[in-house]
């Protein structure tokens, strides 16, 4: 019998004590039922724009389907497609890059499975932030990796640092994993930190593994990409949130030349290949109208974000800097608790607003914080502001 | 510095080592430079129909672009496509399936990832049949299993029995994987041989995968599915093959009611979701005109595998079993090369047709067997036969 077999005679796996649940699908759920009761909630937990696809892409997506010829891809994507990513690398950053270096990606999370897969042997680290993408340390767990999170605040602006990096590195780090604009806060680093991060990679013969799936939404600041960093960096990004197309699940990711071929073969195994429905449909995706109408959510986004910070900064929230990207918001709510959990889940209960416990991004002063995502529009977030203000006056609950 | 790190500088994990490329991509590249000089090639190599989507999935797609809202959908899949499955099974195969015992996934390959994550720790064992899909062990391998590979042949159909499981299976064997109708070979396992295979891995406090992504082509025998052969058995399908969607990316499993769990949180972190255009499309799949349509192709598949099984042995090829299922004959060349990748090769090179060595499934015999794919029309596979004869009645190729 294998010494792993739990008492109702089937194997698990150990990785499964390890991996969890995203918290806030605990939250969607129970407001699904509130909302089936006829109750309203304001929905400020999910992390998705509540934008449709932007036309020209879902017209070109219907061109193919109306052609019926959706077979397999290579597995580093169509050779059409690989040359489009690497197109908007000139256009948009002015970086010449081999179509070559470009993988097309089932989602962000196809390119960090093979990125990890093709990097990390048992046991190895990889390095990232607390709090952060929830799923990334899932990935390195699924490899038998060992995930190391670095507590991070406002003093770096939730961000890895290189002196983190540095002081972190270990004799079994392969691999550091930074997020710009991250997810929950929202925040970026500059070029200069990502170039030394990677040249320290480098030097203790690592990886930079940089996501930047929310590239395209950035308000101010240095918005260069990561490509050019180092010949050890791996940059991830997404079709998912700049250019509304989740539910597609595609993304890319740039990897240096020499580790093409091993990523080709894992996926080839592992995936096949990319979805062709949408990798027709993003050919029209760097198209100038389709980025006419990402730039202008982009703004839409930005009027939300300048809405919201200062409004819930006014309730008794601390968010120490105005988040430059993304649509999150990481708020510090320990004037009003000291379990953020049970705080979202009474807010969600009693005042009808969805929000994202800080649990779900790691350990580090979790409970004193939780993630608001502006992917609603301005009167509903109008309105979850409202519920959160009786809320948080209301007696019982003593402001 | 990581013990694994090579001469340039960045770790590379020792699975790649263990995980191959397709052999049938090196003769697919090749092909297409013949191509592209001006030569016709029969692609006999091809694991994928060459029909294309029927036009109902098509059009059910279609209406999911107009409306564009393509968004994550539940990391299970979309409610009613899960119950959509359920029924299909209830009214093809008269079984009752709960339909929250269906997880949809990013093609079969999602499905596999999946099952073996939730199941095996590093270091156990999977058992699985010697010729067999190459991905299969590179995804035990990829979670830091065993794969063990066991030699089967004609006396077995190319198939594990419940005799060989019992034999081999030892302290660290977590599951046996098996698949009806087979790749390479399209055979079958009775309903009473998976039935003693999942009580044996019960016995043992392990599960039963079972593939059955071929399941809807199947010209003779018995097609009756594994889903009811034991509260340990993993059913996994696809929509790529009978339903001709290959380029979506999207299958399902039937899993034990208490792994779901587990099943969802893994599929949260490492997928999200399932491409929602794709799980549109595919509520068409079961309707009576989609339906209809696939089985006129099922019916074609039939008529070339008569043609070209025939005609092979007649050229030398020995083929134990008329194959039961799927597309595909694996033929035993050796009264033609005792290395059936060279012959492969040289077959492309000088008559003009891709086939795909034996390497590609295992080491058992590998160099005596070629697989051939009947994905392409009749008239195709008769000039493939015809070029055949005349290559292997060539003076320098001494018949």
């Amino acid at each position: 019998m294998p010494s792993a077999a739990p008492p109702h005679g089937l194997p698990l796996a150990q990785r499964l004590r390890a991996i969890e649940p995203f918290r806030v699908m605990e939250i969607l759920a129970r407001a699904k039922v509130l909302e089936a009761q006829g109750r309203d909630i304001v929905h400020m937990e999910i992390g998705e724009p509540d934008f449709a696809t932007p036309r020209p892409i879902c017209e070109a997506g219907i061109a193919a389907l109306e052609q019926g010829e959706l077979f397999y891809t290579p597995a580093l994507g169509m050779p059409q497609l690989r040359e489009a990513i690497a197109g908007f690398y000139r256009t948009r950053h002015g970086i010449d890059l081999a179509p070559s270096r470009v993988v097309v990606t089932t989602g962000s999370s196809g390119a960090l499975l093979l990125v990890l897969a093709a990097l990390i042997n048992p046991g190895d680290q990889v390095l990232m932030a607390d709090p952060g993408y929830p799923a990334n340390r899932h990935f390195v767990r699924l490899l038998e990796g060992e995930p190391v999170g670095i507590a991070v605040g406002p003093d770096s602006r939730y961000q890895l640092t290189p002196a983190l990096i540095e002081r972190h590195w270990g004799s079994r780090t392969v691999a550091a994993l930074v997020a710009t604009p991250s997810n929950p806060a929202g925040t970026l680093i500059g070029h200069e930190d990502i170039a030394a991060m990677a040249a320290h990679a480098r030097q203790r013969g690592g990886a930079l593994i940089v996501d930047e799936i929310y590239h395209g939404l950035v308000y101010e600041g240095d918005a260069r990409t990561a490509v050019d960093a180092g010949d050890n960096v791996f940059v991830i990004n997404s079709f998912s949130k700049y250019f509304n197309m989740t539910g597609w699940r595609l993304g890319w990711m740039i990897a240096p030349e020499r580790h093409v071929r091993d990523i080709d073969k894992l996926a080839q195994n592992v995936f096949l290949s990319a979805p062709a429905p949408a990798q027709y449909a993003a050919l029209a995706a760097f198209a100038p109208d389709t980025l006419a109408i990402c730039d202008a959510r982009r703004e839409e986004f930005r009027a939300r974000r300048d809405y919201l910070v200062p409004a819930l900064r006014e309730l008794g929230f601390v968010i120490p800097q105005m988040p430059p990207g993304a649509f999150y918001v990481y708020a510090d709510c320990s004037r009003f608790t000291a379990d953020s959990h049970a705080f979202t889940l009474d807010l969600l209960e009693h005042a009808g607003v969805a929000i994202t416990p800080g649990i779900d991004f790691g350990t580090h002063r979790a409970r004193n914080h939780v993630r608001f995502a502006y992917t609603r529009p301005i009167a509903r977030l109008r309105e979850g502001v409202r519920r959160l203000r009786d809320h948080l006056a209301a007696p019982a609950r003593g402001l």
